[in-house]
């Protein structure tokens, strides 16, 4: 693929997601980092720069504070929209909605992340059950770390044909790693104080088909989130079967109690180990051993990256956009290869 | 009551369970404390002496380094035992079972507590599901304090008509606060390896006809644990309708995260506003404005104190032993007055 092909990204927001989708967007032969956009004069936007990538301010005032921290900037993010197909919005919640405005001024396709509300883009995106629908449009929304789990989950137990209802339990990391110093680790459980939580219903806004409710709690620890479901099946089945369905999708890992993976901290240092950028868990890391059948009846757990999880969904979903590969196969298999998706299932000793 | 029809009881273990039994029975008008058994001589021992409850070494040995302690014995667990008409076993998980020929062979009447197995006594117990069976037995088994919480709620929903089958995920407190010093609070969660966990069948062990099944998770607090659960009604039903089953159990409280109890370190300390020793809530509190009903399903989240909800049980099991009170409902009362767990609801507004 010759420079003049490729997809053009600009990445608006260099944060938790935002430094994830960069570093990801520059593995992609299909594409090229046009640049990054933020409003931060300090060590964030010092890594953007040694790293090579463009740095743009948000606005002239942030643009001029970076110059005036020494930092090498290309201009502002209105400049950077002018090199860009597509611009991956990852500013803090709620700010997309009004940054929409200008993207469709400047004639960009826009992706939000899952903070943003369903009507901002009126689509949502989880690779496997959406990538379809959003080929060719104007913009799209990738939803949360939370709901991708969910969706990747039930999807899968769909096309097998054994999804009746789901039922979680969402045990959720009290804030991220980065942002510990601003508190969050209390010795305390925090029940979101409605059932269901909004996980459910954002489920049902990538597929309105799936029966599902979730309940949330907010847990002392930053690692990432834990689900536990209870699933109704259509029928009464046997373990390989749905282990069958889950290994269906090339983004849920099969772990194991019985190989040393415990808990959440030790699956994080084998993505240290595996070498991934940021120990990033871009799959649904789902304990086989511990997933039990009664009937028709069926209980599991698995682990969410918060931080990570989105990072593929995000390439699938500018690729989709770009509308080059019309095949959701063949963008998932491409992003996961550029990510190395398929040596942590290695790592495991296969599926 | 004269002093002479009183139960004469002995506690043997003054650990986290131990000194919570000891305070309560001498908080009822119908029992003694005969004295308290252990094998520490330090200041755990000191405080039984200081309460004036009389101290006894579990073996000679322990007697003797009470003693050279400075600590005023009165003799060892068999004298103890001599002078008790039932004994409440609270020693650390498994020792029970090597203590239960002595106390047969003293032909004193016996409790256990939940971390021993079902068939040390044959004879689970919680007092709103099993206190009748329990009448005049020789001994019982105080089941844990997630399974009394379970036993709490299925019954009242039983008792109501309305349960189906239960499905509950169970966040476990890492440890008891007391104990935090040897480890427990960790940046991490810790699945229980298998599913269904063991609290399930050991509901079924008060109660055999209960269709539940539990999932668990270690989660890094040492407050108490946390319950989610999705029930399957034998029918639709309304929200006042399951209020009103679970406002039938005595020592079930509903709370409302309207009501500023937002997490499980509030209504902590509202026990200790209560002046309740050891901010002990005895209660399941569950919260009433989270709880949610749709059609036939019900789905709700409530907080179990570890370290108390069994206390009351435990009283109670040590009348059913005794015999001398038939009616269930005359001995919860009488317990719960004694530990003032009308005033809790009494400080939530009422029912």
């Amino acid at each position: 693929m010759n420079a003049s092909s490729r997809t053009r990204v600009a990445v608006n927001g260099y944060g938790v997601i935002g430094k994830r989708v960069a570093d990801a967007v520059v593995r992609q032969e299909d594409m090229e980092l046009a640049g990054v956009s933020d409003i931060s004069a300090d060590w964030r936007s010092r890594i953007v720069t040694q790293k090579g990538y463009r740095l743009y301010g948000a606005a002239s005032e942030h643009a001029e504070a970076m110059q005036n921290a020494g930092l090498a900037v290309a201009g502002t993010l209105e400049d950077l929209l002018g090199a860009a197909d597509v611009v991956v919005d990852c500013t803090p919640k709620r700010v997309a909605a009004k940054n929409v405005d200008l993207y469709r001024q400047k004639g960009v396709k826009f992706i939000v992340q899952g903070g943003e509300k369903h009507a901002v883009t009126g689509h949502s995106f989880v690779a496997e059950a959406s990538y379809k629908d959003a080929l060719g449009r104007d913009s799209t929304r990738v939803v949360s770390c939370n709901t991708t789990s969910i969706v990747r989950t039930l999807t899968a137990l769909k096309h097998a044909g054994l999804l009746r209802r789901a039922r979680g339990t969402l045990l959720r990391r009290a804030t991220d790693p980065w942002e510990s110093h601003l508190g969050g680790i209390m010795n305390t459980l925090v029940p979101e104080p409605e059932i269901p939580s909004h996980q459910g219903p954002d489920a049902q806004s990538v597929d309105p088909a799936l029966d599902v409710v979730t309940m949330a709690v907010k847990v002392p620890e930053t690692l990432a989130h834990l689900h536990y479901w209870a699933v109704q099946l259509t029928r009464a089945a046997d373990k390989e079967e749905i282990l069958d369905a889950f290994r269906s999708s090339p983004r849920i890992a099969l772990i194991r109690m019985a190989d040393g993976l415990t808990a959440i901290n030790t699956v994080k240092e084998l993505m240290a180990d595996l070498g991934r950028p940021h120990d990033n868990l871009y799959e649904v890391a789902l304990w086989a051993d511990m997933l039990k059948v009664e009937g028709d009846e069926l209980f599991y757990a698995y682990m969410v990256d918060n931080q990570a999880i989105v990072i593929p969904e995000t390439i699938d979903a500018i690729r989709a956009l770009a509308g080059h590969v019309q095949d959701p196969h063949e963008s998932i298999a491409t992003t996961n290869a550029a990510l190395g998706i398929g040596l942590l299932t290695e790592a495991l000793g296969g599926r």
